[in-house]
Parts: structure tokens; C-alpha cells; sequence
């Protein structure tokens, strides 16, 4: 609709325009939160933006990283860079333009490789799922684009990013085998905005990289819709991001000693990279927020017994095998580690607790349990596993992990999508988080005996 | 988070997979309605898709629409071209360049004129309200890009966008008058995603014209709290679109011919034109599936007594004062009408009623409340007005009317953006609008006395 489009001639405030300028706040600012955890995320978001593994704004993220740390009373605050693998994105447009021209919101997947000059215009064969492509016949793709339908729903555990994931982890290898010249899947997302998401992908060593991008729901929806009408259908396709061999990460690591100096030390972590569609406030500023938040909040009335460690990751999102997890092993590997924890799924309130502790800190897990009682936190089955930035450390020390699971219903929403921004992070929720990490740190950070190894052995 | 994006090799699915590709549903097809209005916004967005005002593919769509009416029974089917003012999108991208580097998303206005060659690259200076900027010293903008912020709220009865909406309408004269190079303003919109909202601006005669975008509302966000921050802000604008004069649009006009020819008609309006950023699902898509169906509906048991004439406006976005309603009084402001009504305000549904019939039509306004009641829809004080593809029928022979008033809480999250696509509309709501449209109709259609013109005058 256009209500009240005709032309009017503008209002001449004049006086009341002047009165109005005293009236009116300075700014017609958003919602905003308080305190430091919101302060890193506000900070992150606003001062540094996108900050894609291996860019300049990742490498202006570590001084503010490392500036904030030492502000807020970390000490030993590095910034550790390494080498990495990285990925940059290039000029990016698609359009359907048989049987019915549509342009299509696309954007390409981190590890693609660019499409010819002038684009890639290509027969666009419609799979309804990752198995559909898989039983194509070898060589049936010859010179077309595989477009790779799924149906991910939210969960509150985020448990379809597993299995609707691997469209986006294994669909372009699979289409690259079957003969294929691009591959366009359906975002690996849960909203119905015009935002595809963006990702990693990998390539088998045995195939070539083919140019690979998502659409956004909507237009997934809209090829499923113009496939099902029966006619050959036809894409255009530019996508000129790259990937580059020899970039620059780094983490920033930084702690809060413990009275023991010599007892095995807690490390949380959380990454610093993030996707450059958005700003990676959700992905991941709020982890590096929470985590720093609690590991002051848990010391607040004075040093904890062991030291804890925060340790900001870089190049969390290409990384693969070369990440700042690893990295962190390199320096740190051989350090006494009694526990490592992250948080990496967004600001939404925690509502899950995960162990992979020993039985014989059975006494240890239930003090945590009973601390975040009170906060809506529920114990639940399956082994806690970290994540990305800690994985390494876990695997190198079989270290004990303890996950607090939040509530993913609408993290897929955001997702390596532009939308990734500081407006969708819940003051309130991000809190609740720091309050309950806080509650754990305090129970974990004072533990006088031994942490034993976790119980189940890491992937 | 990055969940299991280590490499994993692709799966090799053989016999599984055979067996699934039976198993799956051939589509991944999103949520699906039926009927005739449905089959109009699904045929509209997924056939033609975006169909700018003098575009090729308002023309295809103006074509596509004669035939679908001829299919559903209408009779005197024809497109009525004219001639208009236009305005066409080229590449447009913005980034803040000071105090900190960042992307934002921007998109232009309609009738905003090119930036130069290389972008515009100038200080961006930072406005609360519309009323601060007019206030603004005259020649104080010189060489510098405006930005207006403003606090649009969502209502149910899309009251924010009168008020609100000026920023779009009025600030680029306003910015221009005070020597601005161009101008950018938070869009006229409630949501809260990257995709920024279009819509037609004008220029009074005695500026010049000045290239004028809206960001996005986190990116007004992001300017807000950054120009908080008190350091000069600089921004890099590029926005080519540019207006063209002689652009072909036109209006399908069709009817269900009434028992008694003789009578004046009741004329039921929509417009087939979109913006080009989305497929104008709920703009206006819809409306004319609303107003077609429920003319349908209406004479489903036999003719009604008067004529039902259907129009599917064209250019009614861009159209100011020469669009496709304007055109319709050209070519049938002679002709007798009782009255006119207008779908232009998404899919979701009705919940409010208000008249502007004579008071001598009492009864016949009592029949149309009665017929609602029961479907949740409550009459309002205020004028019904109809819109912009009846207005110019409505003035020239001061016509009686009936608005059926949508729930518009939702309507500025999409309103001319990316996101205007058919997920957003719900069958069900649909549906409800076709049966209120059709309830009226049956009581408008089949008045046999006079229906009196409008007690307010229009506008």
C-alpha cells in the first residue's frame, strides 16, 4: 500500500520545529542493555562489525580484544596469531531466468571458487534432499547446477543443524562427483527472510571445487514451486568469492589468576571471528561477552582457587583443521587443563546443562546442577562436548566439559546471515547467561580436589 | 557456532539412499493453499515475481492477469496502457567509512537521482527526527549526506506510517533545501532484519534533487549509537537508480455484469504493480486476489443485481499523480458507480470496518455490519477513505465507500522489501478476507434503492 504517497508540500515546522528539537531525545537510540557483558557485545558489534577470519577487521577485533581484557583487569593478556587457510568473499548475483526470470538472493559458500567471467548460466536440476542427489547417476550433472532442497526446522536444542547441515557440508562434493558445474542449496536456516546463510563448505580431495552458494528460504521456496511446475529451469549464477591460502588469525587469550597458581586451570572460550554478512553478534560477540562476564562475576568477592582463562578464538569459522583451537594446543597443550567449557550458540537463555565429567566428581557436577536450579536449568542426557574452540584442548588433555545449552529456537533464524545483529541479542537473556556461567565458575574454579578426566572419551 | 563443520566425508548413502528417494515427498513444498485467491498470489509471485511500475514485467503481468480473469468467468476483460513517469533500481551499496568501517544496508528510494561516478564519499551527519533536520540552519548541510532517524512503531492499523513515513516522503526536499548531497534515512519500517524498505519519494519543484536511500533498522541502529559515540561520521553512497519519463504501464480491468445493467457499479480495486525488491506478494498481490475472489464468491449463487467491475491498478507505487487510478477516470469517469472499495493493505486479517455512505444508506450499512459480525470484524469511527487506485473515481463523483481495515501489525515488516514474498501469507487469513470482501459484496452488489454518495467529502 501507499498511504498518503501523493506529493505534499513539505511542513514548515519553523518554531515548532525548534521547541520540538529540546523535546525529542538526542538520539532515537534501540533498546539497550548494561554491564560488561553487553558492553563487549555492544563494543564488537558497533567499533569492529564483520570480522571474517584472516581480514583486517579480525585483526583490529584481537587489539580491541586485547585492550578490553587488560580494561577490565585480565592479566598475562596475549594475542597469539597463527597462519590459516582462508576464504573471501567476491561480487555475488543469481537469477532463475527459465521458466520464469525471478531474482534470487544467493550468497556464496566460505570455500567456493569463482564462476566463470559473465556468470554461469546452466541448467538447474532441483534435488529434493542430499540423498536424491547422492543416488544421481555419475556424470548425469555434466555442465548443470544441482539445486539441493532440505527441511530444517528450529529446535530448541539445535539438533537440525546436524543433519540439514551436511547440505551445505557435503552437498557440494557430492554434486562435484556427479558431475556438476555450481551447486545452490536451501540455506541452512530456520527464517523466511530474503537473508540466505552463508557457511563453510569442504571439498573431497578427490573432486573439484565447483562455485557454491545458498538462496534464502523464500527462494528456495520459489524454485521448489517453479520445479514443481515441470518445465526446465534455468539459473544465471555469478559468485566471485575465493579462497586465499595465507592469511592472518589469531586468538586472544587472558586470565584471572587463582589463589593456586599451581592447580590445573579452567579455560572458556568463545570465538572472535565471525561471517562478514553480518556483525557476529550472536555469532560469536555474545559468547566472548559471557564468558568474560562470568569469569569476573565469579571472582568478584575475591580470587577464585584456580585460574581461569578465557581464550577468544580466532579463525573459528573457516578453521576446519586450522583454527584457533588448535592453535591454542600448540601454545598451550602441554599447561595442566582441569576443564574446558564455551559458549557459541547465541545470547538466548540457557535452559540445558550437559556433563562429561568423571563419576568421581559426581559430588562436583551436582553442586553445579543445584546452582542452576534455581535458573530454569535442567540436567539433561548425552555427553557435553564443548565445541569448535575447545575441541582440541579436550582431545589433547581428554579434558572434563560442562555445557550449558541455550535455547536455540531462533539462532538458525540469524546464522552466518546479515542479520547477525546487535539488536537481536536479549539484555536480559545475555544476563541470565553470565549468571549462569558465573554460577558454574564459581563451583568449578574453587574445586580443591583433583577434576578428574571426562567419562566419555571425545570424538 | 559451527557444529560439526569439521571435514567429514560425504556419506556414500547407495541403497539407503534408493530407498529414501521413494520415501521423501518429491517436493520439499513449503505450506500451500487452494482456491482462487491463493492461486492469484501463487501464480502472480511465482510466474512473474517483482513487476515494477513501466517494467517489462508489469507488462507480462498485466497479460497473465487479463488471461486469469478470462479463465475465472470475467467478462469485458481488457488492459487499459498509459503512459507514466517511471523510475528504475541500478547497483547501490553503502558502507560507513569513520569514525569505524561498516558495511550498511541500503537500498534507494524511488525517484532518487545517481550518485556520481565513484560514489558519493562525504560527512554523514546525524538527525533524531525530521523535525531537526528542518530546523537545521539553511546551507548547513553543504557537501554532506543527511541521515534521519525516527521511531516507527508497528499499530494495527498501520497508523505509524503517516506520520513516519513523511521521513521518506519529506526528507530528501527537506535535506536538499538545506544543501545536502544526499540523504539516507532509517526506512519506514517494523521489523528488524538487513533488508532496508523502498518506496517513491518526491522532490518539491524548487530543489534539486539529491540521491536519497534507506538503511536498514539495524544499520539505523548501528548509525545511531555510533553517532552517540560523538565522532564525525563519514559515509561511501553509491545508489544509481534514476527515474525515466516515458514508461508503458496500464490497468486489466474486468467485470461480473449485474442483472440490471442499468445500475451504477461497484467498483473493486487492487494494484498489480510491486516493487522490485520482492514479489509483491502482500503489496498487492494479494489485494487483487482478495477483491477478485470475493467478487467471485459474491455471484456464486447467481449474478448479483448491480455489476461488480474488478480493477487491477497499474503503477500504483510509483504513480504519485499519474497512475493507474487516474488513468481508470479517464477512461470511465463517466460511467455511473455506486461505489468503491480497495484491498491494498497485505493478507492478514480483517478486523475493522468503516464507512463514508450517506446516512440515507443506514440500512444498507447496518446489512454490511451484521454480515461481519460474525467473523470478528468491528466497525471503527473515521471516514473510509479507499486508497490510491480508487481515489481519483472516489473525488470525481464522490462516491460512497466501505473499508475493510487488515491487521497491520505485521504489514511494515514486509511493506517494499526483499521479504515480500508469498511465505508471508497465510491461506487461512486469505481466505478470511475473501469472505468479509464477498459478505460486503453480496449486501453492496444486490441493493436494489439508491446508494447514495459520500457523507465526508474526499480528500
Amino acid at each position: 500500500m501507499s498511504i498518503v504517497t501523493k506529493p505534499r508540500p513539505p511542513i514548515a515546522f519553523g518554531l515548532a520545529a525548534a521547541a520540538l528539537t529540546v523535546a525529542v531525545p538526542a538520539f532515537a537510540a534501540p533498546v539497550q542493555g548494561s554491564g560488561v557483558a553487553w558492553d563487549i557485545v555492544e563494543g564488537l558489534t558497533t567499533e569492529i562489525g564483520p570480522r571474517p577470519a584472516g581480514s583486517s577487521a579480525e585483526d583490529r577485533a584481537r587489539d580491541w580484544g586485547a585492550q578490553k581484557l587488560k580494561s577490565l583487569g585480565f592479566q598475562k593478556v596475549a594475542v597469539e596469531e597463527f597462519k590459516t587457510r582462508a576464504w573471501t568473499r567476491g561480487p555475488e548475483s543469481a537469477a532463475l531466468t527459465a521458466p520464469y526470470a525471478q531474482p534470487l538472493a544467493i550468497t556464496a559458500l566460505g570455500f567456493s571458487v569463482p564462476t566463470p567471467k559473465g556468470g554461469l548460466k546452466a541448467q538447474l536440476v532441483y534435488f529434493p534432499t542430499l540423498a536424491a542427489l547422492e543416488a544421481a547417476p555419475d556424470g548425469s550433472l555434466k555442465g548443470k547446477v544441482a539445486f539441493i532442497d532440505h527441511a530444517m526446522r528450529a529446535a530448541q536444542d539445535g539438533s537440525g543443524y546436524g543433519p540439514y547441515g551436511n547440505v551445505r557440508r557435503q552437498g557440494p562434493t557430492i554434486a562435484s562427483r556427479k558431475g556438476a558445474a555450481g551447486v545452490v542449496i536451501r540455506s541452512a536456516g530456520t527464517d523466511s527472510h530474503r537473508n540466505p546463510h552463508t557457511g563453510v563448505t569442504t571439498f573431497a580431495r578427490d573432486v573439484t571445487p565447483i562455485p557454491s552458494g545458498a538462496v534464502s528460504n523464500p527462494d528456495a521456496d520459489l524454485i521448489a514451486r517453479t520445479a514443481a511446475r515441470g518445465k526446465p529451469m534455468a539459473i544465471d549464477l555469478t559468485l566471485m568469492g575465493k579462497p586465499f591460502p595465507d592469511a592472518t588469525s589469531g586468538n586472544v587469550v587472558a586470565e584471572l589468576p587463582g589463589r593456586d597458581p599451581s592447580l590445573p586451570i579452567i579455560v572458556v572460550a568463545c570465538h572472535l571471528d565471525s561471517w562478514d554478512l553480518g556483525t557476529g553478534a550472536v555469532d560469536d560477540a555474545s559468547g566472548c561477552a559471557i564468558v568474560t562476564a562470568a569469569a569476573l562475576a565469579a571472582s568478584k568477592d575475591g580470587q577464585t582457587l584456580r585460574t581461569i582463562r578465557v581464550l577468544w578464538s580466532g579463525n573459528e569459522e573457516m578453521g576446519l583443521s586450522g583454527g584457533g583451537g588448535e592453535h591454542y594446543v600448540r601454545l598451550h597443550g602441554s599447561e595442566p587443563h582441569a576443564m574446558a567449557m564455551e559458549s557459541d550458540f547465541g545470547a538466548d537463555k540457557v535452559w540445558q546443562l550437559k556433563f562429561n565429567t568423571a563419576p568421581a566428581d559426581k559430588a562436583m557436577a551436582d553442586k553445579v546442577k543445584a546452582a542452576l536450579w534455581p535458573m530454569g536449568i535442567v540436567p539433561h542426557e548425552g555427553a557435553a562436548d564443548g565445541g569448535e574452540d575447545v575441541s582440541a584442548i579436550i582431545k589433547a588433555q581428554n579434558l572434563a566439559v560442562i555445557d550449558l545449552g541455550q535455547d536455540g529456537m531462533h539462532y538458525f533464524d540469524l546464522h552466518h546471515t546479515p542479520d547477525d545483529t546487535l539488536d537481536k541479542v536479549d539484555p536480559l537473556a545475555l544476563q541470565q547467561n553470565v549468571d549462569a556461567w558465573a554460577a558454574v565458575l564459581k563451583v568449578v574454579a574453587n574445586e580443591a580436589g583433583p577434576i578428574g578426566k571426562a567419562t566419555a572419551k571425545a570424538e
